[in-house]
């Protein structure tokens, strides 16, 4: 799957505390927007645009769900599948923000607060990251605040 | 969409703290792992036995987000659709615990830790919930703390 060689690859001593690293970008289509409630989330106001005007959000709104998927289909393309990703134990925290609607154009950016290495697994990093969604108008529609695990560079080269 | 008349209609009134209630069953394909992960989440471990071999997990397994959708549609299915739901505002915690593998059958509970009336809007009022869902063994393999809005009886018969 990866074409990189090791020393491109993102590992956990590659990730700076403090610095915000911007990626992705994705068109949202109602057809997208409905298909994926359809399946997973068939509430009546991210299915109908008549049903929708009578909700909180007062139209078609994506499902905070599938606004997480986006995010991460994002995150794997542009970041994770670059990186010596080793998968997250879950999120502290995830706010959706602003609707997501059809027509918006979606980026990524992620800020690492904080890191340490697993005593647990040696080799092994985690990275606590703010992850942020911005839509079109430059507004944040959802944060995530979660843990990602990376392995290490020195690993690799350990005998 | 509904057909419950408003009498049979969880609203915030009838949701009891402290009381568990049980819903949904669904059964965990490959091919559906695969499909959902080649969408939102394209991680080697999601995709291919062969990568998942060398991962953490050690073999195929579900992504994160594919069992919260798998999730949500349960609780859409047996709960919300049956709920004056208003969606949610986020989440305050996300942990996956247990790897969720094709052959899998999971089914979800909640429990509300607590509830308040919302200020801001009248006629919603706020659950806190904790979401879990679990696998045939009667393991929890995920949880979320999360906000449900949920509209109220009285205010439908409000003059």
């Amino acid at each position: 799957m990866q074409q990189e060689t090791s020393s491109k690859i993102l590992h956990w001593e590659d990730v700076t505390v403090g610095e915000t690293v911007t990626f992705g970008r994705t068109l949202v289509s109602r057809v997208e927007i409905v298909a994926y409630a359809t399946a997973f989330d068939p509430q009546p106001f991210h299915l109908d645009e008549e049903a929708a005007k009578n909700s909180m959000i007062g139209q078609l709104c994506a499902s905070g769900w599938h606004t997480c998927a986006m995010f991460m289909r994002m995150l794997a393309d542009e970041v994770l599948n670059a990186a010596a990703g080793l998968g997250s134990p879950g999120l502290d925290e995830v706010k959706w923000l602003k609707p997501v609607v059809p027509g918006d154009t979606l980026t990524g950016r992620y800020t690492c607060t904080s890191k340490r290495a697993l005593k647990s697994r040696p080799g092994v990093g985690v990275c606590q990251m703010l992850f942020e969604m911005l839509n079109q108008n430059g507004e944040v529609v959802m944060t995530w605040d979660a843990a990602q695990l990376l392995g290490m560079r020195e690993r690799e080269h350990a005998p």
